[in-house]
């Protein structure tokens, strides 16, 4: 398809024309660079809230939860389901999104599993141009559920506005968040599965890890919800509206939106520099490197500069991802 | 100091000079690049073990065992003990380090902790070249001990030409180990403290979980030790012996430290252009990109286009690691 008629397709929220958009991204597509220039003026409305945890706590009944507080405030509302592994998977996937089949016939809402099937980079970088697909497309809410725990998944759940952290009585206890490194990303936590026993004890725990922990300006509420009953999903509706009107009063939306964006500039520009520094290596030069004839860093010394020869070659060559 | 007669110093095994010369590592100093070009020709001797395994299985112990075993056999060996977090941990460790005392006169013994303080590229770029200064100083075996399971350091584990995982019955089962993603890295599993209840089973589940797993040319053997009474210790031995010759048989060794001398001079590439590509952000370029005015691919190809600017006017300039 002709990207032109591409991005027009998704600025009128046509929805196989953002499947279509999302699925150029995982591929890293050779348009990207186009799409991207077509969409990114469009963006910047959509808020984006983060859901991880490990298998088994209900995130993804959680996340129809959300659809469903979304929907009835009439609100525009997109699902991106991370999948971290292979695309062969994309099978149990689905399965699990079966249950948001009650929103597939609503236009206003937008759900996706996705996975990487070429993109540099990954899925870090591959999400948040999957996200700005959505964002471009009108919707106001983009929630991002990843799969599991793995340190890609936290990461894209961390680049979000505001990171769930979901937890249940079964799962374990607070150390184990601790242990996931999790603790710090949350902003507000949720205990899901609530009338299990032990819920109010891991409520409790995480509060008290809370406390053990830095002070600072927003602490994150710990809720408790049960997914499958619909309880406490007012309540966590409430906690992400306050999160958000604390950091668009503090300013601290805007700082986290800028650097996450400075970030992914970054990382993109290591990654294509990557690619080439990998494809101009000199078999003849790794024989003297192995021979002892030179050494590493006089080899990375004539890398550099062969990249650099080879990029001045290049120009600016922005189909460059897809090409690689 | 000098650094030319620093070279000198580390090729006749001074045990001070060498200690400078790791100190200039973990810094990155300016001298690296004319340390490197001065030790590497020197360097291809040493046979690396990495010990990997969750704190608290005995690691140090099981070092302390193999330098034992390594002096009985009249071969010169150190141990470089790594350690991930912030230099001012680097007390505990040392503390830990006390066992080995008994060898702190040993001329042909050299022991150190190690962190990173400066450079770049972290632990995985720079315990290679700590153990191409202790290769060059003369030691024929190097025993690399990281603290525990984390990311950088099963990397780092890995990295060597045979690497030890480290269980203890108390420490839990196969299933961490799978989990931990240890089980690939593996040539040889210790049960150590086979002392304790659960031990055979810790073994038996070890190997099932290696049947279970795709077959290689070589199968890793599990073997019980009791670091502490110094049992299995000669077995132990034994079965790093028998890798290393099915490895030099099968021309693995070669060609796993071949793809070892790869990844890293195309890390030190990818970490020196990254770091021109962090200080080349152009302040205004990223009000432009944030209030949309270019989109990211375009912001990525105009810092590409400047990094490599950059690289052309700085040359090859072989201080960059040092005074990034």
């Amino acid at each position: 398809m002709d990207v032109a008629l591409l991005i027009e397709r998704v600025l009128a929220g046509d929805r196989r024309g953002i499947a279509r958009a999302i699925s150029m991204v995982e591929d890293g597509a050779e348009g990207l660079p186009e799409l991207s220039a077509g969409l990114y003026p469009r963006t910047g409305r959509a808020y984006t809230v983060g859901l991880t945890g490990s298998p088994g706590v209900g995130k993804s009944s959680l996340a129809e939860q959300l659809v469903r507080a979304a929907r009835g405030r009439d609100v525009n509302v997109a699902v991106l389901a991370i999948d971290p592994t292979s695309p062969f998977t994309g099978g149990a996937l689905l399965g699990d999104r079966l249950r948001m089949q009650a929103h597939a016939t609503d236009p206003e809402v937008f759900i996706r599993s996705m996975a990487t099937r070429g993109h540099l980079g990954g899925m870090a970088l591959a999400a948040p141009e999957a996200i700005r697909v959505l964002d471009a497309s009108g919707a106001e809410l983009v929630v991002v559920e990843t799969v599991g725990v793995g340190q890609a998944e936290v990461e894209v759940a961390a680049a979000t506005d505001t990171t769930l952290v979901v937890v249940s009585p079964g799962w374990g206890d607070a150390v184990q968040v601790a242990k996931a490194g999790i603790l710090e990303i949350a902003d507000v936590f949720v205990v899901n599965k609530a009338d299990r026993q032990g819920a109010g004890e891991a409520a409790r725990e995480l509060r008290v890890m809370l406390k053990m922990g830095q002070a600072r300006e927003w602490t994150p509420p710990v809720l408790a919800t049960s997914a499958v009953e619909g309880t406490g999903i007012e309540e966590l509706w409430e906690a992400i509206a306050a999160h958000r009107t604390h950091q668009e009063a503090s300013g601290e939306l805007e700082g986290k939106r800028r650097s996450r964006l400075l970030r992914e500039v970054e990382q993109m520009a290591v990654e294509r520099l990557r690619s080439l520094v990998h494809d101009l290596l000199d078999p003849a030069e790794v024989s003297d490197l192995q021979d002892r004839r030179i050494d590493p860093y006089r080899a990375v010394d004539m890398l550099v500069e062969r990249v650099t020869a080879a990029d001045r070659t290049a120009g600016s060559d922005r189909g460059a991802e897809g090409a690689s």
